[in-house]
C-alpha cells in the first residue's frame, strides 16, 4: 500500500489506513536500531533538512538519526529568533532552502500552521516536527507506537491526557489520532489550563471527556499521559505554585491506584520530577517513558520512508 | 585542464580560464541535484570544514550540501564573537583544525583578507566564503552560472547592481568576475552607499560605470542584480527611510520597462521584500532569484572538487 | 588483547595495560588521517553522540573527526545553560539519548564526575571529554601519544607542569597518567593557582613533585607542558596581570635553557600568546603543540574503537 501523502503535516490530515500504514512501517523498521550495524541504505544519496525555529536537542536529535540511519544526509539549521528578525519571510527562507533540492524538510516552528501554508507552496515534502500549539504529529504516532507495545488495540482504549492541555500540541495531535483509531480520551488539567475551545478544534473523532478532577481522568485508565508543566510559562500563574500543581495534578504511586492495575504511564519529556510526576512513578515498572522515545526514531524513520515513496513495510536489509 | 590552484580566495586571483573551468565543472555537476540518488563518491573520505565567523545559515547549508553530495564528511564549527574573545588568533585557530588534517577549510570572516592571510600558512585548502566586506567569490561564480543558463555569454552583456554598493562583497566580486569576462557593468546606489574609492580596487577590468540614478542602471539591461538592504545597519543611516529608499532604489516592474524585455532579475538573498525589490518582480517570470540558489550548490561543488585536485568537467557515475 | 573496559571515565581508572592498548592502537589509526580517501570502514552503522554542556570547538571537532573518519554516525548536541535550566536532570537527559540507540555517548560536562555517574546508570559506552575540574582523560592520552613520538619511553622521563593547577583537568589527567607510567612530574603555579589539596588526588602513582618556582619545574626538563590561564576567569584575580602573570611564569627560550636541550614544549590549547607562552617557543623548533592536536585525532578514534569493543591493534584497511 502506498502512502498516498508527500507531507506529513498533521494527524488531522492522516485517514485511518495511513495511520496504520506509519505505524506497520515503523514497527519493521525499529529492528534496525538493535543491529550492530544499525544502518540501511533505503535513502541513501537524499538529503534532509531539520529547520528548527525553536530550540529541540530530543527531537531534533531523533529526527537526525532517524535520517542517518536510512543512510540519509542530514543537515541542521537552527534559527534563532534574531535571524528572523532579519526580515526574511518564512517561505522566502524555505523556499530558498528547497532550490538546494533537498528531499524532505522537517520543520518545527512556533506559529500554528507554518508547515501547511509551506506544503501548499513548496516541491519538497514537508514533515511537521511541532507547529506552535497546534500539532507535533510525530509525538502521537510514537505514542501509539509505544501505546501498541503493550495493549492489543487502541480501539476502546482508555486514555486520561493531563496537564497543561490548552498550550499542548502534543494533547491535540494525540486527541485527534486516539479518536479516530476508537480509543476513549478524557483530558484533565486546572481550569486555566484547559481550552476553552476544545470542541472548535472540529468534530472530534471518538470519544473526548474534560474534566478538572484529575481522578476523573485516571479512574480505570489503560493509559496515563502526563504532560510537561512548562515552568518556564509559569510568570503568566496558571497555578499558584509548583507544591499546589503537584498536590492536585502530580501523578503519584497513590493516584495510579485508580487507574488498570496493568496501565502504563507516559510523557513526551522533559519530564519534572515532583512537579508533574514523582520518580517513584517515571522510573517504575509501568512506565514507558523511555520507550516513547526508542518509538520515537522509529516512527520518524518510517515517516521519511514514506513521504519520500517509499511503500510498505517489508524486510530492511542490511548496507550492501 | 587542472585547475592549478590550491585556494579559491577571491575573483581576483583568478584567470579567466580558471573561471572558466569552475563554470563548466559546476554545469556537469549541476545534474547531480536532480538524481534520484544525489551523492557522488568523488571526495569520499575527505573532511570538509566550515569554519564560519559570522552566522550564515544559507553558505554554511549550501556548502554542506555540496561536501555531502560529493560523499565528504562535513564538520560545521560557528564560531561566535565570545569565543573569538578568549585570546587566540585566527591563524592559531585554523593551524589546529589543521593539525586535524582537514582536506578543505571554507572560511567566513568579518576581515577582509582573512582567507588570503591563511593561504599563505596554511597546508588545507582554503576557500573564502565571504570575507568582510572585500569579496564572496563563489556568490559571483554562481551568479555567472546562473547568467548563462539564460545568456549565451557574458561578453558585452549589460549588467546593473543596484544597492549598497559600499558595504558588498557580493558587488565587488561581481564587478570584478563581469569586468574579467566582457561584461559592462553600471553600479549603483545612493550618494551613501557608493563606494567612495571603487576605482582603488585596482585596475578594473571591463568596463564599470557608477551612477546614482537608478534608471541609468536598469537602462538597455541584460542582467539586473540587487543588492539587499541591510535594515540592521539601518542605525547608522545611510538613507532616511525605507520608504524613501524604495521609492528611489527598488524594483518595480514599472523601472524594469527601461532594462531589456528579457532581462533577468537577480538578488543574492535574503531578500527584503518592498524594501529593495517589489514581490511581483521578485516572485515574476524573469526573476532567477532561485536558480542562484540552486547554481550555488553546484557551484561549490565544483570548487570543493577542484581545489582538492579535480581535473576538468567530465562525467561523474553514480556511486558504486 | 581486549580492552575490557566499556567506558573511558578517567586515567585514575585506568591500568597500565590499558594505557598501552590505547596508546598503540592510535599509533595503528594515525596513519588513517595521512592517507588521500582518510576513511575505514570499522564504526559504520555505530552512532557517536558528542553531548557538550560546555562549549568546545577544538575537542568537539576532535571527536568528530574521529568518529566519521571510523564511519560512524555523529550527532553533536550543544546543552546551553539556558536549556539545563528547563528543568531535565542530567541522567534524564541522557537516558532519553539513551532510548534512541547511540552505540557512544561522549560528554563534556561542568561538574567533575559526571561521567562516572552516568556510566553507573547508563548502557551506552559513555567517554569523558573533560568533566569540571577533575579529569580530561582522551587530553592526557593525546599528550602521552605524542610525548612518545619524540621520547622512547616515559618512564623515568621528567615532565614540568606549569601554569594554573588548580583549575586544570588537564594537569590532574596528565599527573596521573605520566605518574602510572612513571615519569617524574613536577607541577608549578603561583601559589593561588597551585591545588591546596593536590594530596588529596589520592596516593598519587610515580614521583609528583609542587613547586611556585619555574626554574625547578623546567630544570632539567625532558617535557614542559604549559597551561593555558584562562583569561575569561580573571576577574577572580589569581595574579595581578597579564604582564607579571608572564613575567613570573611565562616560557621564553631564555627560560628554555634551563630545560633538557632536546625538551619538548607541550600546550592544551588554545595559547595565549605573550601570556603563558611567548610566539618564539610556540613556534619554535621544539613546540608539539600542533602534533598534540593530530594525536588527539588519532586517540579518540582508538578509544571510540575500544569502548565499542574493538579489540587490540591491528591494520586497519580502506574503504571496500
Amino acid at each position: 500500500m502506498p502512502f498516498n501523502a508527500k507531507h506529513l503535516l498533521s494527524i488531522e490530515n492522516l485517514s485511518i489506513e495511513q495511520i496504520q500504514l506509519i505505524l506497520a512501517t515503523a514497527t519493521s523498521f525499529r529492528e534496525i536500531s538493535k543491529r550492530p550495524i544499525k544502518k540501511v541504505p533505503t535513502l541513501r544519496g537524499k538529503t534532509v533538512i531539520n529547520l528548527f525555529f525553536e530550540a529541540s536537542t530530543r527531537t531534533r536529535t531523533s529526527f537526525e538519526i532517524a535520517a542517518k540511519r536510512l543512510s540519509a544526509d542530514a543537515i541542521n539549521i537552527s534559527v534563532s529568533a534574531s535571524s528572523i528578525a532579519k526580515g526574511e519571510t518564512l517561505i522566502d527562507t524555505v523556499r530558498n532552502l528547497e532550490a538546494m533540492a533537498p528531499d524532505v524538510i522537517v520543520i518545527r516552528h512556533p506559529s500554528a500552521g507554518a508547515p501547511h501554508q509551506l506544503a501548499k507552496r513548496c516541491t519538497a515534502c514537508i514533515v511537521n516536527a511541532g507547529d506552535g500549539a497546534h500539532e507535533h504529529p510525530t509525538q502521537a504516532l510514537l505514542d501509539a507506537l509505544t501505546i501498541l507495545d503493550h495493549k492489543p488495540t487502541l480501539k476502546d482504549l482508555r486514555v486520561g491526557i493531563i496537564g497543561d492541555i490548552a498550550h499542548s500540541r502534543v494533547a491535540r495531535s494525540n486527541c485527534l489520532l486516539l479518536g479516530k483509531m476508537g480509543a476513549h480520551v478524557t483530558i484533565c488539567g486546572p481550569p486555566t489550563l484547559l481550552p476553552m475551545h476544545f470542541d472548535q478544534m472540529g468534530p472530534f473523532p471518538g470519544s473526548l471527556t474534560v474534566t478538572d478532577r484529575m481522578s476523573e481522568a485516571l479512574d480505570g485508565a489503560d493509559v496515563v499521559m502526563m504532560l510537561r508543566v512548562q515552568l518556564e510559562r509559569q510568570q503568566e500563574a496558571f497555578f499558584p505554585s509548583v507544591r499546589e500543581y503537584f498536590g492536585s495534578y502530580g501523578l503519584t504511586p497513590q493516584r495510579m491506584n485508580s487507574a488498570k492495575r496493568d496501565a502504563i504511564i507516559m510523557h513526551p519529556g522533559p519530564i519534572n520530577r515532583g512537579v508533574e510526576i514523582s520518580s517513584e512513578v517515571a522510573d517504575g515498572r509501568y512506565s514507558v517513558i523511555l520507550n516513547q522515545v526508542a518509538s520515537g526514531v522509529a516512527v520518524r524513520m518510517a515517516i521519511l520512508y514514506l513521504v519520500t515513496g517509499g511503500r510498505e513495510q517489508r524486510e530492511f536489509g542490511p548496507e550492501s
